[in-house]
């Protein structure tokens, strides 16, 4: 029989569609991921078309090479220069749309995904991340700070050139007030932060984990939305990213890589988002709060129940996705350099 | 500049990126509608195969015929039978997952969409969707009644001929929760229902209206989420659809195919989900809640910054969206079966 889960941390419902789910080997892509070029001479983010993006606000490189390079969206969702204002009027409510969008290119090599990049490269994109954080957190208008990659056409990306964006708003969203409200009302209750609480018992269960370390836990939730989503929890109580130090980074990117690599080897290649999901800046230093990494491959489509009701219907068991994807097996390329 | 807009039922925001905006023959489809035949063999929904779904719970039609029919989804996310239970564990929360889920078949027709067929067929599913409303809410079970349709692939539809679904849970979702509370917030302050004050306010801007009638009023909000989204309100004060009248069921079924035309012949057949958003049963009644008929078009992708903040950029201006609908020239077949 289907069987609702609820979410923990948001309160959100979803049906697990037992009677008509999906085996992990149904979600596996048809084609073989296609071969990509390493350089294309039109792309804004290959090397030596630098020119074609707005002035870099931060590079990693040595001498005249870069190996990650920041810059301002040059299609930016919000302006960078001018002050918030709020604005009301009957019921219409709004508010500059004030803020930093910047493109975070992740390598100079336009053929590579996580999952195929040496450890040490995507340790160089989470420093960066970090370093863009700690940047923007100054700028005193910004409250809440989103890093975020949208691989695939699926996912909402049109640039084929691996990046990542960094999206701070002067504004906290509904979305995140209501987890940070959700985990205070835990915290009162239980004294704990809901987000340790859940590890612990994800690792007690160790059903859904799909990789862990020294510094971090893998795991597809108990209550997941969609298929094969994985959520990648500190092990250390943090509430922002901001606070992760360098072993930490050294950790994240291991286990990151790696996870992407489960998927990108066991699905071939899924278009997938992945977003970092720290505490508000304000809040950087609460109790009851935690940040985490969740990668969310987009296998299957949201229709007019989910827009309709907030309701979500999984059409594969978290249980199942966590046993194929442990045992997806790696290339020995992988391993080697990890 | 760029601006933040906020929604007031559900409080969430919206950037209108004005810098990146799209103008509205922008969203049109490359190309146009294809052909698609009145009947196919091998449909389940089409007439003579009615021995491929299960058994019918309801039927319009004189006769052997039927102009719309009603049967359970063979690949129901709920099971019809079974009572309701919670179970908790931990942080594991699970519940039953007993409901109702039916399939509308539209009309025998497999080429008609809402916006090709008759008014009179439009009013049929109205009316069934009403009878179906009714007898479901007598089901103890069931505290949420959600119909909705999903309109080509990427609203999430597998198959061609024209339906919609109906969906009743027996647990309300928090996003639902959440309205209704946003909504009895803005009640106790206002002594009026937010949504009725809503449409008094867009009745008074103009702007943004697509068409109205004496029963109701369709518009693109000021805070749409993405291009093209409609909402159709009763002008009558209903928290719940099942309140409607046979002269409100008329007038919905003129202003719900007139809305879709003018998606249909402006944008050429945009892929949609529309759904009914009605008050849960046991708040039937409340002067706070207004049950309405939301209209999603969907023309961009959602991606990792919406998915880990819960904003949403809005590539298009709700002004300019309503502006063109207005002006869609509908053809004489369109006007004269009204």
């Amino acid at each position: 029989m289907p069987e609702f889960r609820q979410n923990p941390i948001t309160k959100e419902w979803v049906i697990i569609a037992t009677e008509r789910a999906r085996r992990p080997h149904e979600f596996i892509a048809k084609e073989k991921p296609k071969a990509i070029p390493s350089y294309v001479a039109t792309c804004p983010f290959c090397p030596g078309n630098e020119h074609m993006t707005p002035p870099e606000s931060f590079r990693d490189g040595d001498g005249s090479g870069w190996q990650v390079r920041v810059t301002p969206n040059k299609f930016s969702a919000l302006a960078l220069e001018g002050t918030r204002w709020r604005h009301c009027e009957g019921l219409k409510r709004s508010a500059a749309g004030v803020g930093v969008h910047e493109v975070i290119v992740e390598t100079p090599d336009h053929s590579l995904t996580t999952a195929l990049m040496p450890v040490e490269q995507v340790e160089r994109i989470l420093r960066c991340y970090k370093q863009r954080y700690y940047a923007v957190t100054e700028d005193p208008r910004i409250e809440l700070i989103t890093v975020f990659k949208n691989h695939g056409a699926s996912a909402g990306t049109s640039l084929e050139h691996p990046h990542s964006q960094l999206i701070a708003t002067p504004i906290i969203s509904p979305q995140v007030r209501s987890r940070m409200e959700e985990a205070l009302r835990y915290f009162d209750e239980a004294g704990e932060c809901i987000f340790c609480r859940l590890m612990v018992e994800e690792l007690g269960d160790q059903k859904r984990i799909v990789a862990e370390n020294g510094h971090f836990v893998a795991f597809v939730p108990y209550a997941s939305l969609s298929p094969f989503t994985i959520l990648i929890f500190p092990r250390r109580h943090m509430a922002s990213f901001g606070q992760i130090n360098d072993d930490e980074v050294t950790a994240l990117a291991a286990i990151q890589r790696e996870v992407l690599a489960r998927l990108y080897y066991g699905l071939q290649n899924p278009d997938f988002n992945y977003n970092i999901r720290t505490a508000p800046s304000e809040c950087r230093y609460v109790r009851y709060y935690h940040w985490y990494l969740s990668v969310i491959p987009r296998l299957t489509k949201v229709a007019g129940f989910e827009l309709g009701t907030g309701f979500f219907v999984n059409v594969s068991l978290p249980e199942e996705n966590a046993e194929f994807l442990r045992g997806v097996t790696l290339p020995e390329s992988f391993q080697a350099s990890a």
